[in-house]
């Protein structure tokens, strides 16, 4: 019986509507003054929608077996469920591991192929970008100790200690009230300004960098891929005309071996 | 007379000058102090403009018939004269119902060739906006939901709900002021940054996607025109050659039947 | 005399040479503790430098005499020299003037081929940008009609008139504290975030859009000289094979004569 | 026994740990709470790191000799070894001497070889960069000091002499809260917008214009390369046929020859 409900179109679709419906409820859920006065009925809403994830992993589990762990989404939304049946009395967690399940929206992604490419793309990105993530940790490890040294002591406390201290960089980074944070430190030293016009012109420059890099591997790909299809054509034009010629060639020789003959025999002919 | 009138080029320049007119009379309209007296004046032009707008309709749904819908700019038209016929004592939607014709300036997109190939391009990269569209509603959504219910009780009232979240999350998504809202979510527990920076992280990260998408999009069109016209001359050239030797195969196979000849004659001499 | 001077080297580096100290000087002049006391001093070098570029200028005349006013870099020059020379009382618009000649400084442009290459595919980069300009002043102009109407009456006085608006809404385009003004608005009515959202949403899609045609307009350039490159040599090759297989079209024609002539000759000996 | 050192890889290996390692020391220094009692401890570990350096240098000299300094990399650490040899009383010199140790740990791109690709590509687009900041530096140094004249007298003192006036200028490069320097400003001439909104239309444009040049510089690059691979494939195989068909012309002129002997003997036959 589980088999029949695993592989049936019902069975994924409805998993598919649950996720969809659990993710506008807890929408509207947001606004307070809508809810008020339905805990009552979110309560068992809440245990209805653990419960029927729970048999979901249960049937596929029962009928995959040892390949249910082969597929990545299924250690995805078996790692979600798990953490949602922890019984953790303390709220916040609670909510936080509840709230885990929202990701399971993201399944939606494998139904629609325009975004698998794009995701496929994010992901043919990754080597570029690995490389700029630790060039940029090492920057922003240098310069949040170089930081914490030299303002560690302002009021803000902006760069109490290193972890601090890179949270402000990223917050500079994104330009967010730099200056502010600039002039802080430049009452301390005039010349400290240079810290901070060479963090975002480096930072600047090695994203700057990381984009044209990705742009660059994008395009490698796609001359690869289409230096293929339109000079192929060419290639076997050529390929075509190169095996004409070979016939042409044992033609000729052909020829050459007749006319050798004819030759000899007038030459005998004449002795 | 309404067909003279409706293919008449002066016809269809006067409604570009009343447009255009009308933009500029509304733009002097803004500083109160030049107008201040002549709301008199404005009442009546307003009329007339509506009244010339309504036999512009009509003379050309009159000589168009049917044919008049198929234009989407005149359905575009049609309906914006409408909305302004509507009689609505409230004045604010009475204004904004008068400023809806200013959208017939988009009109002048039509006369410059220039212009519509720009919107043309807008469009070509629509197919990749909207799955970029669809992931980042996604996010926006997962995240404004996780926003709500971790930070819904802050005095600032910017995660009340749903909605005003995903309008925070767009304010932090351009950077403005987003270590503010930050500051505020970090009192609660100094964990949450990671909300923050890791919404900033993949959003930036999709839009550059988005961006490097559509570039290569733009350059798999470009290629697939150029390589037709670069790679076409050589083609000829290298078809040119093959019909060449297609020449020479015949006539040597003409010569090596001759040549046939020759040789058996020349046996059957001998013998 | 004035003929030689023209032409030698010296003068065009003199003239280089004053500019640049100009430059440095105005530049030195901006902290006052440094120049208090000089002010003596600077009427007299402002004087000289001023006597200095007339001399250069009635040089340049008195040789070239029509083709002077042929090269756009003299008219510049000449432009900003006369402004020099009005005597003007008014302080302000004096120091203006006295300003211009900085812009002098822009002739080093000529003497830096790397510079000027950039200047030119600044050029070449204008109509694009032409088309976008429009684009964006439609889009700014509707925008600002809407919003002084909208929010003119708001205390902060930033719809106060179009021009204004206008200027807001290049702040927004910046993102520069945009969510104050959003949030001013937004306390007349809670829908007009649409306002602020849309336009923020479309103005960065024309800019991105405006990017896009620029690398794919300098593309479809550096396409069109490369492949006349690579595929010059390869179509070269294909000439040479193509006068080749020419050449042996007309030997084995005159091959086949020469055959014929042998087979007639055998048949004749034969009957 | 220096030079079995030397060229040990354990030696390396052992100077890259300790280099980690001091970065990390340093790191977990920065937040005061963890060390305070540890200063005696980390005065001896200062002094040891120090004597390491000062071995590691001196078994790299005495094995290397001359040919030490011919790397750029020995240079680099000769010069942050010695600096912190320099026995400087003054605590803050003293601090910074110390930091510029942190900058081996960029050595560490030496072992990864993506990291020197993408330090390689940010070195080739250094070309384009230095125009890029020729002329940046003209348009701050000239609106620079027209900042200064016009706008100096302010009491916010962003404006006091030529360098303040740059700094305020790259502040609002960035868009950093530069409404509210400008709106100060158009509080003396309601027309000094002007200025501001110029200055970042133009520098944006000349960023776009850098951004731009570098990605069309790596296109080319790219694109020799790679035109190099796809086509010399077509190439060989056109040269391929080349040789081919000059087999055919010398068998065909050998043909040719022996086909004239057999014309000239049978015309002789016939005489």
């Amino acid at each position: 019986m589980f088999q029949s409900i695993r592989h049936s179109q019902w069975f994924s679709n409805l998993t598919t509507a649950i996720i969809i419906g659990y993710a506008i409820v807890l929408g509207i859920k947001t606004s307070d003054s809508l809810t008020g006065s339905f805990d009552f009925l979110w309560f068992y809403l809440d245990l209805a929608i653990t419960l029927y994830f729970l048999f979901e992993v249960v049937v596929k589990i029962s009928v995959d077996r040892s390949e249910y762990f082969k597929d990545r989404w299924n250690i995805f939304d078996f790692l979600i469920i798990s953490i949602t049946l922890i019984p953790i009395s303390e709220s916040e967690f609670m909510m936080i591991a509840r709230l885990m399940r929202l990701f399971r929206v993201l399944r939606l992604f494998q139904s629609r192929p325009e975004l698998k490419n794009i995701i496929d793309m994010l992901i043919s990105a990754i080597p570029s970008i690995i490389d700029i993530v630790i060039l940029m940790f090492i920057i922003f490890y240098v310069y949040g100790i170089v930081g914490s040294f030299l303002f560690g002591s302002l009021p803000s406390g902006l760069w109490d200690n290193l972890f601090i201290s890179m949270l402000t960089l990223f917050r500079i980074l994104t330009f967010e009230d730099w200056t502010d944070v600039m002039y802080e430190a430049m009452e301390l030293n005039s010349l400290y300004w240079i810290y901070f016009v060479s963090f975002i012109i480096i930072t600047a420059f090695v994203f700057f960098n990381l984009f044209v890099a990705v742009i660059i591997g994008e395009m490698e790909n796609l001359r690869d891929k289409s230096s293929g299809s339109t000079l192929n054509v060419l290639g076997e034009k050529v390929d075509n005309e190169n095996s004409k010629i070979q016939k042409l060639e044992s033609e000729i020789s052909e020829m050459k071996a007749m006319l050798k003959e004819l030759v000899e025999r007038e030459r005998r002919g004449e002795s």
